[in-house]
């Protein structure tokens, strides 16, 4: 014990003579922290091994069905040494992973992650905070975290805010609070009953499915989402947009929100959101704006200005895990009216109940903001990472991801294999193989074969997209370890894989 | 590079002559790979030494202004070293945690976390997985422990289940399947208007807040709850909720859901599980169990016949961080009904369409059993840490605090400067200190200040409840670091802290 410490200790036992620890008393804690230490110093070299010589790596391994077999076993009833448990778990867990660290992982739109958030994990492990609410630094440092977004997105520096898994459940308390604004305290208390009429939502085609869902969760149905038809160019088509909802209004409905989308799943195509604020305002709609993985733009002095009109935004909602490359999971709901936000899921509270003093005294709570009443420490890997990095390094490394795109896509237009299927737009490349007029294969079934040949090869991993209601393998660069000599390993790969499908077929 | 990794590299690169690396495509990655391995190393050490040592430290310690200074400043634009990062976090944040690591904690219902938890945070955050679904170990990790829950549960094998972030996300999937299930497939479709009826759900008058939110988030509203009258032994009133449902029936309501609560948080009242799973299938209705932090008895063969009844339920939601001493955050919603779970969350997928093989495969994906898309790899630190201890040893820890529980109890029984407010149930106790007839001085104030007083010191970290309207002194007991000397201590701080108040009074 530190001398400081055990004056404390005694300062504060004071003359009380604690009984002596039982035997029946046993805890969860080691019977030897030496051993514990050991492999934890031991995990993390291993860790720092494999994450330095990623690029020496397959990006993705198939799963042997032995090791499918031993993670299906059932508990055991008996403890375990530490170290053994590790053993299994690099054997079994740590090879097999989504793959999304490496430098040619191009699969859906999943960030990269740094070492720095991946450490900071272990000390948020070992603090092990609630952070629901009372005084606890963790909750200044969520603050502060979510103050740094307001802040980089334009929005008024006393706005709500909350970390969240990830875009789909911003989106949800975002459209939550849309919801609650057209009746006030009365959806809260009597339902959706209490809205003026049936509400309605509009997004555009290329909207994530998480709107839908947001929507099918908070009890307006599926059919209470609008798809508005979208330009490659701007996104959703203003005057489709306002014909509907006037359309909407004259049948009696209620529409309550527009939903803008900064980058459009498939493509990448963003709203004009400042058209989209124009329309919200005059017809007195909410406007919620999916940005999950295209709000990393605001980091780039370049690139900042197809988000123009993101700062107009009602809610807002991003993710911190894609191209800001903070480690799974943390998103981000930023609410113009805080509010508005907080009479949407504040709850009195009895044993809660907030005391001057102490633990249980701290305000605001994160509980009055969301429907999550545990919530682990998010905020520090976002803190640490960002603080690491600065915030102009990120916005360099969303820069030289649109570049790379665009230098795919130049490739992809010189080659005679593949063919782009939509122009390249920020950092997703969509393009299809070709095949020649000799060779019958349908189209959707060779480029599905490629990607997943490509895939299983270790050497890179794209995915897949629909357009125009026809596959194309689509390569989306949110990775900030990729470099150029990546994507030229790409697409020798699929160039290989093309044609071994054609000789095969 | 390894031998065998530079073999693979070579035959996966074949003769494509990979471009030179530019100097503007750099990373996140640190130029100095072992001044960051350096860094976590030291921070491994701090974080065990503080950990292994936490019985000597302050169980809560008040955030100096300066530190609330430093972590409200803007985020900074340059990068900055990992090692000074570290240095900020162990100034400001790692010594002003919740303290729930802590002997001493009794504060709310808080889990104290295991070493082996906290370094598998560490493995998570490296992996960096988002565990959505496709084909990787997370995934099958995820489901090998859904399936432990399952199993120790009495729930079917093939049941739904999904980890969340804690109780109230996973009542909020719960409800949302029992909701659909009132019209499947047209309340997604239509919303609440294709419900028969305006919904209505039944909880004891001791049920979580949580619950109340949940049916606020899904569009029911407040007024769809009814608060059914409990006894101090069995929780709800079998008689009076049966009156409740038959009197909305008659109102043409459509009653759809009992909600039983398995620990209520004042007091850990359990309700008699048996009788509700009677009442609801009697009646047609959807049996919700929220087990927060009592469902941890099923670990005990001595204790778990209190939850008798349980394997019964429709959906049951309970805790990992809680009693099973998870890092947070960590719950766990499992739903009888697989298909209609999925039925209630499942999407189609456009650019996540199903590939046979590949990262892309693998079923059934998560993110089709509830509202997240985006979801870290919460999972691995429940396998670490279950596998670490063993079923058995977690169980005894339960049974360890409800006999420290009873202990206290006892004590405060023997007090002349304290009463019980409510019979020890479980693991908490619930007490008020007197005040002499001479001293004017209000309960619920001299209670309040007590608490504050104890959490101040350092010593102990109690909250408080309301009981019959009154304040109370609660010390819920759901840390496996705690030895009957802690209790002790905590008692003498308790007195000493009550004749501060009374003298200055």
């Amino acid at each position: 014990m530190r001398p400081l410490l055990r004056v404390f200790v005694r300062r504060l036992t004071g003359c009380v003579q604690p009984p002596q620890p039982s035997s029946s008393e046993s805890t969860l804690d080691p019977d030897d922290w030496s051993e514990v230490r050991r492999s934890g110093h031991e995990l993390l070299d291993e860790l720092l091994d494999r994450l330095s010589s990623v690029r020496e790596q397959p990006a993705w391994s198939p799963i042997p069905p032995e090791v499918k077999e031993r993670l299906a076993t059932p508990a055991s009833r008996d403890p375990m040494a530490l170290t053994d448990v590790l053993e299994d778990f690099r054997r079994d867990i740590l090879p097999y992973a989504t793959g999304n660290t490496h430098p040619r992982f191009f699969g859906w739109v999943h960030g990269t992650g740094t070492v720095e958030g991946a450490i900071a994990e272990l000390a948020a492990g070992f603090m092990n905070c609630n952070v629901g609410g009372r005084e606890q630094a963790a909750v200044y440092v969520e603050r502060q975290v979510i103050g740094w977004m307001a802040d980089l997105f334009g929005f008024p520096s006393d706005c709500g805010g909350l970390l969240v898994s990830g875009t789909s459940m911003a989106t949800i308390v975002g459209l939550a609070v849309a919801r609650e604004s057209t009746a006030p305290g009365d959806i809260r208390r009597r339902g959706l009953e209490a809205a003026p009429a049936p509400l309605i939502a509009y997004a555009s085609t290329g909207a994530h499915v998480s709107i839908r869902k947001a929507l099918e969760l908070l009890g307006l149905g599926a059919g209470s989402l609008r798809q508005v038809p979208e330009r490659a160019a701007s996104g959703i088509d203003p005057r489709a947009l306002e014909a509907m909802i006037a359309a909407d209004r004259k049948a009696g409905l209620h529409p309550f929100c527009i939903v803008g989308t900064a980058g459009s799943v498939a493509t990448g195509v963003i709203d004009d959101l400042e058209v989209l604020a124009d329309v919200a305002e005059a017809g007195g709609l909410w406007l919620h704006v999916d940005a999950a993985f295209a709000g990393a733009l605001i980091l780039s002095e370049r690139l900042r200005s197809r988000l123009a009109g993101i700062e107009k935004a009602d809610s807002l909602a991003f993710d911190l895990h894609k191209w800001m490359h903070v480690p799974y999971d943390a998103g981000c709901v930023l609410v113009r009216d805080a509010a508005a936000h907080r009479a949407t899921f504040s709850a009195d509270r009895d044993y809660l109940s907030r005391f001057e003093r102490g633990p249980g005294s701290g305000d605001p709570w994160f509980t009055d903001y969301g429907p999550e009443l545990s919530r682990g420490f998010r905020a520090l890997k976002v803190w640490i990472s960002l603080r690491s990095h600065g915030l102009d390094r990120l916005g360099r490394m969303v820069e030289k991801n649109c570049a790379q795109a665009t230098w795919l896509a130049d490739r992809i237009e010189d080659s005679k294999s593949f063919r782009l299927a939509a122009p390249a737009s920020l950092n997703i490349v969509c393009f299809r193989a070709v095949a020649p007029a000799e060779i019958p294969i349908e189209s959707d079934e060779l480029n599905r074969e490629i990607v997943m040949r490509v895939q299983e090869s270790g050497v890179a991993v794209p995915s897949s997209a629909e357009i125009d209601g026809h596959l194309c393998i689509r390569v989306a660069i949110t990775n900030h370890r990729t470099r150029r000599e990546d994507l030229a390993l790409l697409l020798d790969a699929l160039e290989r894989a093309r044609e071994a499908v054609l000789a095969a077929g």
